[in-house]
C-alpha cells in the first residue's frame, strides 16, 4: 500500500469536489458518486460540478462520474464519505448490504449524526462494521474555495494505522498541498466538529456588532472549553495547538468563507433558523454539533458556556442578545 | 488602595488615548503629558486628540494635559507609562532624578528597547530602580480603535501585586470595558511582543497572496513557539489559552485595525522597511520586537523558525518570497 491508485468518492458538495480535484491532479483514477443523475451528466459534459466550486474546471480523464453507488463502490478498494454529516445516515442506507465489506474506508465529515450525539467517524464504524485499522480522516485546515483557487493548503491525513495514513498523504500530490500525518483520528474529529460551534458563536457575535476585542476573547475561552471537553472525552496526550486541531478552529473562526460563521451572523442579526438555512441553500454543520455536543456535555458532566448559549439560541429560541450579555460575565 | 482617584498617563498615542478615555470615564482625575505644547493646546481647546482617535470626545472635567513631564508626575501617585517602547528611553531621560521614587508604576507598552533585548518592564526597572511589587500592566487583547467605538473590550491588569492590580482594575468602570487580573505580568508581556511578530508574519503571507488556509497553519505553528520561547525565558504554570495571552494573539493576528499586520502587509507585496514605515507614520512595535526576540532566542538556544524568517527579511533583506517559501516546508 505505498500511494493509491483508485479511489471512490461520495459526495458532492464543495469540499468533496476540492478533494476530486486534489486526488485527480494527483493521478489517481476516482469513481465520483454524486446522487443527482442531472449532475452527472453535467460533469460528463462541461468538466464542472453545477453546484459547488463551479468555476473549477476537474481534469476528467481521471474522473468518472456515476449515479450509481454500487458501481461507484465497485471501482476501487477506497471509499471516501465526504456528505453533509446529516445525510450520512440516508446515504449509508442506500448501500447494499455487504458491498463494503474489506474496503478501506476515509471520511472527511466535520459533523454529528443528528439527534444521535455521534460523530460521522462513530457512526461509519458502527453501522459498517469497521475495524478502526481500516479507517482514516482527511480533516484541514482548510476552506474548499481555497484548494479551488489552488492556495497553499494543508491536509491532515490521521488514523491509527500510520502506514494507511501515510498511503493516502502519499497519494495527495498537487504542489499548493501539503499533507500533516497525525495518529489521533478522534481528536481532530472532535475539534473540527466543535470548531464550527465557535464559527457560529463568532457570527452570531459579528450578527450583534460586537468588535474583534471581544470575538478574541470568545475563542480564547471557546478553545478552554474545547480542551476540557476532549480530555474528559478521549483522554490521551495532544498539542492542540497543532494546525490539525488549532489552525482547524482559525480558518473557521475568522475566515469569510466559513459557511458557519456565515449562519451566525444571520442568527446574530435576527434572522430565524429557518430563514437562515433558506438562504444559505448549504447546510452549516454547526447546526448539528451544536445539539450533539450539548447533549454529550450534559453526559459527560462538564460546563460548557458558549456551547450551551448557542444551543439555547438555536433550539429554545432564547435571545442571542440576552445569552451574549450572560457569556459576556462567564468569560476571562 | 481601594481604587485609584488620580493618575498620571504619560503617551499621546491612540492606545494611550484609550486609557485616558477608559479612566476619565471612570471618574479618575489625570494629569496627561503629551510632549508637543500644540497638542496639549489642542486638548484643551477641543477635547480630543489631534493625532489619535481623533473623533473621540474626552470628558475634560478629568483631564488636565500638560507638556510638563515634571508637573504630571508631581501630580500623582500612580504613574502610566504608556508610549511606543522605541521612545520609552528618551522619555525616561526628560526626567529629573528622583521624582519617580515611590511611585506606584504601570505600564502598557507591547514591545522591546531597540537595541537592548529587554522588555519595557524590565527597562522600567532597572532605570526607576522599581520593585516588582510596585508596578503593574495593562494588557489586552484590545484594539485602541474599539475602545473609542466603545465595543465590548476585555482589559487585562497583570501583578505580581495582587492587591495593586485589583485596585487598578477596580478603576476602570465603563460599561464596555471588562477587567480581567492576572499574576504573570512577565508572561502577559512577553506574549504580547510575541504577538506583535506574529501579526507582522501574517501581514507578510496576507501581502504574498497566501490565503486563510496557510495563516492558519502559520499561526499555529508560531504559538507553538510562542510557548516554547515563554517556558524557557520564564518557566512557571500559565494557560496560554487564557485570554491575556491567546486573546491577544488573535486580536493582532487576524484584525484589519492591527498596525503589524498593516505593516507586514506592504513588506509582503514589495515596499522596503523604510517606505513601509513612512506610509505608516505609526511605529510597528514588531518592527523592534523581532530584532530582540530574535537575540534573545539565540542566547536560549532556542529555534524559532518564524521569528528568524521575520527578522532574516526585515533586518538583512531577504526576499519574504524566498522566506516564506521555506516555512512552507518547516510547518505541521
Amino acid at each position: 500500500l505505498e500511494t493509491i491508485q483508485k479511489i471512490t468518492i461520495i459526495g458532492a458538495g464543495s469540499w468533496a469536489t476540492a478533494l476530486v480535484k486534489i486526488f485527480s491532479e494527483s493521478n489517481v483514477q476516482i469513481s465520483w458518486y454524486l446522487r443527482k443523475a442531472n449532475d452527472v451528466s453535467y460533469v460528463n459534459e462541461h468538466g464542472r460540478n453545477p453546484g459547488y466550486l463551479s468555476h473549477t474546471m476537474l481534469p476528467m480523464s481521471y474522473i468518472h462520474p456515476t449515479s450509481d453507488i454500487e458501481e461507484a463502490i465497485d471501482f476501487s478498494d477506497t471509499v471516501l464519505f465526504v456528505v453533509p454529516s446529516a445525510y450520512l445516515p440516508s446515504t449509508l442506507s442506500t448501500i447494499p448490504d455487504g458491498i463494503m465489506d474489506n474496503k478501506w474506508v476515509l471520511s472527511s465529515i466535520k459533523g454529528m449524526i443528528p439527534g444521535a450525539s455521534i460523530s460521522a467517524s462513530e457512526f461509519l464504524n458502527q453501522k459498517l462494521g469497521l475495524k478502526k485499522d481500516r479507517h482514516a480522516i482527511i480533516a484541514g485546515p482548510c476552506h474548499a474555495e481555497e484548494v479551488a483557487m489552488e492556495r497553499k493548503t494543508y491536509v491532515t491525513v490521521s488514523s491509527l494505522n500510520e502506514e494507511f495514513a501515510g498511503a493516502i498523504a502519499a497519494s495527495l500530490r498537487p504542489s499548493y498541498i501539503q499533507t500533516i500525518l497525525n495518529n489521533d483520528p478522534m481528536g481532530v474529529e472532535y475539534a473540527a466538529i466543535l470548531k464550527n460551534i465557535i464559527g457560529l458563536a463568532c457570527g452570531i457575535a459579528h450578527g450583534l456588532n460586537y468588535g474583534d476585542n471581544f470575538q478574541a476573547v470568545l475563542v480564547s475561552n471557546s478553545f478552554i472549553e474545547i480542551r476540557q471537553f476532549l480530555e474528559l472525552l478521549d483522554p490521551r496526550a495532544r498539542d492542540l495547538s497543532e494546525s490539525a486541531y488549532f489552525g482547524d478552529l482559525l480558518v473557521t473562526a475568522f475566515s469569510p468563507f466559513s459557511r458557519n460563521r456565515h449562519f451566525g451572523q444571520m442568527i446574530g442579526r435576527g434572522y430565524s433558523v429557518q430563514a437562515a438555512q433558506l438562504q444559505m441553500r448549504m447546510v452549516a454543520e454547526g447546526y448539528y454539533a451544536v445539539e450533539g455536543i450539548y447533549n454529550l456535555s450534559r453526559k459527560l458532566g462538564i460546563e460548557m458556556p458558549v456551547t450551551s448559549a448557542i444551543y439555547r439560541i438555536l433550539y429554545n429560541f432564547i435571545s442571542p442578545f440576552l445569552e451574549f450579555r450572560l457569556l459576556e460575565k462567564k468569560f476571562k
